[in-house]
């Protein structure tokens, strides 16, 4: 068995035992650095009551932890299903080398799990979003912005 | 001043104080129902370790454990800049029913905070972006939701 193999597996683990578990959804994530699981992820949306709670989400912010950064370099995501735009968006941030998914999105729908309208949505343009987005914008609406940039204590990223 | 805008002034304040404190970038919202404000987070990536703590994300986190609920029902989230994918993602999860922003994301870009690369590349098909996505099957690829089906546990979302 390859090293792919050997972690995509125990993603799947991860997301089957979550169920008999209670703690949310059929899904499990691991993040894997030099050969190593540095963060690990089950679906807790229900159970925290945190829709933000995906097994992505939670393996990144874990292996976050382990590594002392907020940044996945040189990283592995391991998910038991291809990640959701909320998902994939965290991914982009937290910069891993690679995504390793074992169920298609497809698969998912059919067990009731159908992210491809999130996903046609913010495709669209905001004004055609069926959750209507309005720009109200006060005289100071940059000044956080303005702050940031004369700030000497920030950290950049 | 309509409530529109005071609940965006807040937001935008929240954004403007989070530099010196030093939690993270020039980022805030909230989240308001019935007119009363249940959820609040600014940007803090850089102090907690993870990528995945924007203000919207923090703000829906909040609001949902005030409301006891992993949807956010009849809820408005009042954001200082406009929601990045993930984001955008955790907010088509939450389910509110309208967002309002202040600046643009071509406003947040001239700051140094251009999330355009990561919209595009969450349009592309995986097999064209950057962050290669590989799809390792093994034969049990489907049994979470499998065990997902059967259980008698779960909490739908």
């Amino acid at each position: 068995m390859n090293e792919h193999q050997k972690f995509i597996e125990e993603a799947i683990k991860l997301a089957r035992e979550n169920v008999p578990s209670g703690k949310g959804g059929p899904f499990g994530a691991l993040v894997v650095k030099n050969g190593e699981i540095v963060g690990r992820g089950v679906n807790q949306v229900t159970s925290n009551n945190d829709p933000t709670a995906h097994a992505e989400i939670m393996a990144i912010r874990d292996a976050c932890q382990t590594l002392g950064s907020f940044q996945l370099k040189d990283c592995i995501i391991y998910a038991s299903c291809e990640p959701c735009p909320m998902c994939l968006g965290a991914i982009y941030w937290a910069r891993p080398k690679m995504i390793v998914f074992a169920a298609e999105n497809t698969d998912a729908a059919k067990a009731g799990f159908d992210d491809s309208f999130i996903y046609k949505e913010i495709c669209l343009p905001a004004s055609q979003r069926t959750i209507s987005s309005v720009n109200v914008k006060p005289d100071d609406f940059f000044s956080p912005f303005q702050t940031w940039t004369k700030s000497e204590r920030k950290t950049p990223y």
